[in-house]
């Protein structure tokens, strides 16, 4: 409809004779605070724009303004402590509505064609999962018609539509990372570059260790291990979606015009960068979890396995899980999990309503805990990786209370007063302070 | 998927051998004061679950919260002068998403079910005229289905879809009323009921005449001569769809229990109300027009004409038009006419532009004018109703600027400050005046 009218840029060309396409299909996300007045929204905008005028074809993602989300949420908090699913969803979806048309008009008056479109008109499918739905399938047929005719295609990140029921859907925190990785894929965009307000992901928390630096490529698993270990700055689905699908993720701040971390498992270009696998990509943290104890199991099998039925089937996850050798003389054992601390009263309850059945003696709780994980796909090979970070966390007088380890990851609990301590002694002793600001860590070997 | 487990409330029952059906079928319509918060949505739930435990099948039509609407138009307007429509019309319907999903929780929680539609899943179809969209189909499959399954079904107002393009399009001011008549019309209602926060359409303004009374009963004509002569309560697209698909619309107050005034041209059922039709349904007033006089009219055939086609070609909309006797000795003559005050500057310019070839002298403005209508079906066999007017508003001492009359109304244009004197005047000579608070106005005679 506009394709013959499209300002002063040009329709995507057509590949040449030779199947040469010069032309790059880029996604962008912006999260709410890159979106959060009309202000922001304008220098969004700009940024598009300038890509659009570079000659590239561009889809935005984008998030609800600021704190719209939870405003809406309040909101419904005010009518009924239990809003049914399915309304929610209507009302959070209207969220994305605002800022992707008022995105739309501050790039047309840039004089940049665009076009928004919300989940359902963007082809994002999913189950009828309302709340937590997943992406079922993408059609991005009007997306790709939009680009087609020189349109800037904004999209509503966090939504979709269950085809069956013509519902709308959200997909969860975090949700619009992955609309704009799943767009990409669909697409067949060449990176999907996720805006944020840090600079990509570092080697450690910035707050916490000043000489951390900037990742500048991570590989798909190192980064699943980062995020489920606690780095926030990506979506763990949306990464397992980039691996899936193989979109290339590029973490990076709207702030600035830094290149940010590149998630990746394409191998570097011959001759840049690092031809060795450095040991270790990062030191994760997260004081979010607990630890709960349950005290005077009997040590008979089985016993173990219903504890975490029981737990299971209350809709809690565990994470780490220890089990003492037990006393000879009395048969008994402790068993020791750690789980999300916004779980704790659940896992509590559940365990209690079943104390005579599993036959254990009390229960311990303790939120006062904190886990530091080391993560890097060059362990795979490097046995001595675990004795190290012992050896560290002992040198700075820490205790360790719990370990979990897997190919390429090495948690521990410790006291969460001395979390900040532990990060730090760790990330000294595995030589990743840096003063210099960036750090290459080439995870990936063509996986 | 809701029929097999419809909470206290039942899922509406079939029609009986005989044919007999005794549930009836209401559209309620609540405008934006009526669901300006919480506790307001609350209050409205409670209304429309009543309706529900009576039996009654509702559907009901929703505005945006209170100012919602003006804030998202102000919000545009921070990022740019000049949004595109199609962006417009999708931030603007994030409004009724809002309060829709609100109030479908709200009626939830009383324990009563309830799904909210959009627009596009109601199944209101519109032509593709972003911001002032005509609905030209109304494919309400999925809110008789919502009702079979016992649910109150919520429906947004003012948005529709253009089928084709599936694009979100907005009806214009007033646009809820009309999408709750066209529901109505849709889905076979018994009633329209549009709630609003007076109660119901009066003789006149009360604010200016305290002795004006309710309406109980008024014909489609009447009450669209009342409209478009300046009476808000309801929307003239609304009457107007009402009158084709012969839907009975009763405007009604949501902060009282009280009947309002019931919009239908069925006839009194025997033995009920007046047996005759009175003379007057009203007298409505309108003081958003202004008066432009073209000055020096070379008094030729086809100058009227062309002033008026260059008015139109302006995009603006005449009212009354009055010509004086032209002077022998010049041939030239002067032209007045009113329009919307808002309009006047696009007016005013068109004629400017057009100075030499129309050939007029000069131009005057005046938005110092106002007008009255007295409106009545009863006045088609009536031809002394003029006199009686004219002659009530000289008593008054009010001097007549323009006069314009059709079958059932006489409207005339006097100075603005005089406009209230005017209508009491009026309402008195044409014995409106009560002291009870009720008249019965029976309009329509079967048609």
């Amino acid at each position: 409809m506009l394709a013959g009218t499209a300002g002063d840029v040009a329709p995507r060309p057509a590949p040449t004779d030779s199947g040469v396409l010069v032309v790059a299909v880029i996604v962008q996300k912006y999260g709410g605070s890159s979106v959060a007045d009309a202000d922001a929204i304008k220098r969004v905008a700009k940024r598009i724009t300038e890509a659009r005028r570079a000659g590239d074809d561009v889809v935005v993602v984008v998030s609800a303004m600021g704190d719209t989300t939870d405003e809406l949420i309040d909101l419904a908090n005010r009518i009924t402590p239990t809003p049914p699913l399915r309304e929610m969803d209507i009302l959070l979806t209207a969220g994305e509505r605002i800022s992707m048309s008022l995105l739309a008009m501050a790039i047309a008056n840039l004089g940049v064609h665009a076009q928004s479109f919300t989940g359902q008109q963007a082809g994002v499918i999913t189950d009828d999962s309302h709340g937590r739905a997943r992406i079922v399938a993408v059609k991005a047929d009007r997306i790709r018609k939009a680009l087609a005719e020189g349109n800037v295609a904004i999209v509503a990140g966090f939504q979709g539509v269950n085809e069956a029921s013509n519902d709308v859907t959200t997909l969860g925190r975090g949700g619009s990372d992955t609309t704009a990785v799943a767009l990409a894929a669909a697409i067949g965009a060449d990176v999907c570059e996720i805006y944020t307000d840090v600079d990509g992901v570092f080697t450690a928390d910035p707050r916490i260790v000043p000489t951390a630096h900037k990742i500048s490529r991570i590989s798909y698993e190192e980064m699943l291990d980062m995020a489920a270990s606690g780095a926030k700055v990506l979506n763990l689905r949306c990464v397992e979606y980039g691996r899936r699908h193989g979109v290339d993720i590029h973490v990076r701040s709207s702030f600035s015009a830094h290149t940010g971390t590149l998630v990746t498992d394409r191998p570097l270009p011959e001759g840049e960068g690092l031809m060795e696998q450095p040991l270790i990509a990062g030191v994760a943290h997260d004081r979010s979890e607990a630890k709960v104890t349950v005290v005077g199991v009997p040590d008979v099998p089985g016993t173990a396995a219903r504890i975490f039925e029981v737990v299971a089937a209350s809709g809690v996850n565990i994470d780490m899980i220890v089990q003492n050798v037990s006393a000879a003389a009395t048969g008994l054992t402790d068993i020791s999990f750690t789980l999300p601390a916004d779980d704790g009263q659940k896992a509590i309850g559940a365990l209690t309503d079943h104390q005579a059945e599993i036959g254990y003696g009390s229960l311990q709780y303790d939120d006062q805990i904190g886990k530091l994980s080391l993560i890097g796909a060059g362990m795979k090979s490097h046995p001595g990786v675990s004795a190290k970070l012992f050896g560290a966390l002992r040198d700075a007088g820490i205790n360790i209370e719990m370990i979990s380890t897997s190919e390429i990851r090495v948690s521990v609990v410790t006291r969460a007063d001395q979390l900040d301590d532990a990060v730090r002694a760790v990330h000294t002793a595995f030589d990743l302070d840096s003063s210099e600001g960036e750090a290459v860590v080439y995870g990936g070997t063509g996986r």
